[in-house]
């Protein structure tokens, strides 16, 4: 049986940015909450959509589609899904908390690889 | 292309109880926002797990699994995962507002049905 978990203690619990780090799982998806600082990189999750809720701070996802490039804004509680095979690039001018809702699996840098690929972390016992 | 929705306002939008609306979609899941007060129905989704992530007020989630009752109690960004199959039976003792995140096609009284089954709704235009 799961337990409770609360958002910004789990935030609370690590430091690292662009560091996935689990709260929980729901049939094959995971819930993450992660930190973010800075610019990603441009990449593609060719076989999923993937779920931005802001928490704190504000997070900017440029997108490419069509040939086409925009952003969107995210301040706290704004929900967004990028849909699946649209190329995106997250960015944070100040330090940003989020919560991710993807497939089990899913690597952060998606298509794309490089430094910035981390593994899912999972939260330190409490 | 999606938009961003914030979930706040997504609450403004509608005024009902145990009436959720979807806020965005994600693959072949559903998220959506409730209003809850009062005490719902037991009941079981036998295909599913359900995530809770509470907004605001507070949630309690009373819970049976293997001949043992128990209740969970949920507050401001506090999430919990009912686990496929186990009955549960949410609570509110002060109005309490949600999301829900799960499998389209998901009903909100699962197994039990009754009065209190509501279809999916939509929010209203921007």
């Amino acid at each position: 049986m799961t337990d409770v978990r609360n958002l910004f203690a789990a935030l609370d619990a690590f430091d690292g940015h662009w560091q996935p780090h689990r709260v929980t799982s729901l049939n094959d998806y995971d819930v993450k909450v992660v930190k973010v600082l800075g610019e990603f990189v441009w990449h593609t999750h060719p076989e999923t959509d993937e779920l931005f809720l802001v928490l704190s701070g504000e997070l900017t996802i440029g997108l490419r589609e069509d040939g086409v490039e925009r952003e969107v804004v995210l301040g706290p509680s704004d929900v967004f899904v990028v849909p699946r095979g649209v190329e995106h690039r997250p960015r944070a001018d100040v330090e940003t908390a989020a919560v991710l809702v993807e497939p089990q699996g899913t690597v952060n840098t998606g298509d794309a690889g490089g430094d910035l690929t981390s593994p899912l972390r999972e939260l330190p016992p409490r």
